[in-house]
């Protein structure tokens, strides 16, 4: 008989939603073999069609949107008001793409044509564009049961690239995923694109992530969770036969620094604003501020103050699943019990996988007495750094690669016209986080071209971005054709320019035929 | 005592050149530090700055070419011809990134503007740029002296791309590697920047690979050899505490593929220029034809006559060096052993380094009697596999990854006017390679925007190519500056548009200020 497994609504800890049928190896290897065997379909649509396919899956969450946020509420316990919201950034994301697809830019197609002049030897006739990878294993995190899960950005970069995927279900969101599958399922008929082109993967064994990571025909991993799991993944696609890239983004602690002129006068309003970051979510992002780094003085004690105050009254939702609740709690009474380390508790709720916010304030000189403290602790949890100024930079130094680093400072800091290290602060932090924010707080990633979100390792595994964009990157290559007759090339590098993109000719940026 | 080492000559097996000193752990870490100690320097330069570096660069070697060919010809062995002919590409391929980074094409810079009204939440201002990522670690190839050496196209993109470089120089090349080194200081100084921003390392010590991949500093590696380093180095950067993407171009059989049609009146023709190509440079490419797939019947055995008359009365150059021409002996012994297996085997030199050209026939359905005969071989050997030409699409899925994959066809073939099964072949080629090549041979590497060099692995160990102006962006990565004020942000993303570059701002190219 099948094993099963169900949700869990986290505001109860009782079971919630369908029994969910575990898969095994057979079926998982199964669903791998069919998208290859149609993967051509999707990568060869035209840009329309495959902006069309994309604007078909946006269309088709949107109509369930009520009904998709109410499951994904029962599941995760997150605000409906959040998850509606969810709902539309992940239908927006899939019409970014729509319109980029539409542009033909992803092809990044370079003609450079035949040149006997060409210097040091004649050049031949050398026409380049990407093309999508081939079928494409996607990871669906808990905190995000939407935007990056089965619909999410990776499984949105890697439609768009024309890629068929396979994502692993998230246990915590079973029936989300469900109702998200199929969506893209009525999409696919309306696009007229078999079914196999995309496939969810539902189970909590462990193995699953063996098998799709090692599978022969994946050929790229999309994965937002643990260091832990990242690092696994990355392990076993590098001692794979033919290793592929892992796309892994793995959280950060994304640091938020502020100088004392910034907290002058503003420290009140400032402690409120980074304890809203904290807490949104019941600190549940990739994003949350989880180290503040905060000045010696007047200042910094008045905002350490208002944190305290805030944080002592603090009461947050239950976090996603069992398994993450105990995690925080462990390591929160670990923490807790280290010597010298001032710890401020919030209120806790005792029902389901509710949990206690927790504030830790230490000094930068006492930090090494204290394991873990500079580690990421997923949950309502933040570590308040007090520190001279002028050691920010060196506290900048000692941090691994994050997603986001913010400073908060005044105009004179940031111009240099007072000395503040501010500048240097900057310079240091742009080299281990992907995103710098100024005067602003990291959670809240907007999803647009310029979006980076990805920073140096533990970050994430590579130099790449999981929202925005140039996340379709991640699931293309280049190949080049040489010396080929114009019929047998790709619609996007023949002379006629049928899908009329712009190409860069000879160097030139045009969107004109080849004669 | 320090320990040193010389060159040798291929000739003659003699030592040449200098006495080398070999470097010690100590220097090569101090070394490291001292370019990440420097690195803002290059990385900091406008676009014009940087340009006028490469440039630098460029004339400096350029003002030496005879000099630097003549010592390679004493290290290499290979022909004067071709390495002043390599001197150039060098020099041009330096100048063509000097042309690029002029344009500031390389910071991608992407302006998304604060958007009240954007959905699905207002977006705060966002300003995305490529930076450099910092000290680069190069190793230097021994078949390309000059192009994928001290000053070749590793060290040329990661210089253009703003990074300090450090390259474990070549022992088989090294008086050569001195010289590069020094044409590189003397533009170091005209151009103002520190000379720890370029570095050498000499030695034959190979726990020179393993603190170059496992240094604190380093932040990418850049690397033209076998497989087996290649993937020594991917494993070494991958179990760092923060792991680095290294850029491993392993070579490649470089398969080619005739159709009947297409040998027919034109067997002979093609069967000199495919030994051309097979035994240019002594068959040490990394683009050598390493496979020839011939049709069974008249057209195919006439081919193969053809090359067997060439390859009889053929003799080559000595190899690079002593290892390589053992290798290379040991591996055509081996096969040449093999039972069942056609050998031709040509004219041997007794002198140096020289060895046998040596070709093999094999029908395809024996292919599996022999051991390692789909292995690159480097040297002048080539496989000729007999085959239906219907079983050309099962050859092909049976290879790994390639650099380039060749086809000769008739134009009616490749437009699928007649039943061929061309189009599949090159729709299944176009899976495993980087560069499609019609009706040619894939020795000679067009330095030029659109070439791709690299493969799916083991070909290259990512989808990157390090051929071309695309390769400037391994050594790059994103950072997105969100709401800093414009005096604090990088020149590329200011307001003003110092550097007049193109940028896409919302959504449009634009190289004009914003007010």
């Amino acid at each position: 008989m099948a094993k099963t497994f169900t949700a869990f609504n986290p505001e109860t800890g009782n079971s919630v939603g369908a029994e969910i049928v575990e898969w095994d190896q057979v079926q998982v290897l199964a669903a791998i073999k069919s998208a290859d065997q149609v993967k051509s379909a999707i990568a060869n649509l035209s840009p329309i069609d495959r902006a069309n396919l994309l604007e078909n899956i946006a269309n088709e969450i949107e109509l369930e949107k009520e009904k998709i946020a109410t499951c994904a509420n029962q599941e995760t316990a997150l605000p409906m008001a959040r998850l509606t919201g969810e709902v539309m950034r992940t239908v927006v994301q899939l019409r970014n793409f729509a319109n980029f697809v539409r542009t033909g830019e992803h092809f990044n197609a370079i003609i450079d044509l035949a040149d006997s002049n060409y210097l040091p030897v004649a050049r031949p006739d050398l026409r380049k564009t990407l093309q999508p990878l081939g079928v494409v294993a996607v990871f669906a995190a808990s905190n995000f049961p939407l935007a990056f899960s089965v619909a999410g950005g990776d499984s949105a970069s890697a439609l768009a690239a024309g890629c068929p995927v396979i994502v692993k279900a998230h246990p915590s969101h079973p029936n989300t995923c469900e109702l998200i599958f199929s969506a893209i399922q009525r999409a696919l008929a309306k696009s007229g694109l078999p079914k196999q082109t995309f496939a969810i993967v539902q189970g909590i064994n462990p193995q699953i992530t063996h098998w799709l990571a090692t599978a022969d025909e994946i050929t790229a991993v999309g994965f937002t969770g643990s260091p832990l799991v990242g690092k696994l993944l990355v392990d076993l696609a590098t001692k794979r036969k033919n290793p592929i890239p892992v796309f892994a983004e793995m959280g950060s602690l994304n640091p938020v620094f502020f100088t004392d002129a910034a907290l002058n006068g503003k420290a009140s309003e400032l402690a409120k604003l980074a304890m809203e970051s904290a807490l949104l979510g019941s600190g549940q992002f990739c994003t949350k501020p989880g180290i503040l780094i905060v000045p010696t003085g007047k200042n910094g004690d008045e905002f350490v103050k208002e944190i305290s105050n805030i944080t002592s009254a603090a009461k947050v939702a239950p976090l996603l699943n069992a398994g993450i609740a105990s995690r925080y709690t462990d390591a929160v009474t670990k923490l807790s019990s280290s010597p010298g380390l001032q710890v401020i508790a919030g209120v806790k709720n005792e029902t389901g996988y509710s949990v206690t916010p927790t504030v830790f304030v230490v000094d930068w000189k006492d930090i090494n007495k204290h394991d873990q403290l500079l580690e990421e602790h997923f949950g309502p949890t933040t570590v308040i750094i007090r520190a001279l100024q002028n050691e920010f930079v060196e506290i900048a130094k000692s941090l691994g690669g994050q997603l986001t680093a913010a400073i908060h400072a005044t105009a004179d800091e940031i111009a240099n016209t007072v000395d503040s290290g501010v500048p240097q602060l900057i310079a240091q932090i742009s080299q281990i986080a992907g995103r710098l924010i100024f005067n602003g707080f990291p959670t809240s990633v907007s999803v647009t071209a310029a979006m980076q979100h990805g920073g140096q390792w533990p970050a994430s595994s590579t130099h790449t971005t999981s929202v925005g964009l140039d996340a379709i990157y991640r699931f293309l290559r280049p190949v080049v054709y040489q010396g080929f007759p114009d019929k047998a090339l790709p619609a996007q590098l023949q002379n006629a320019n049928p899908y009329k993109i712009f190409r860069k000719v000879n160097g030139v940026r045009s969107d004109a035929p080849l004669t």
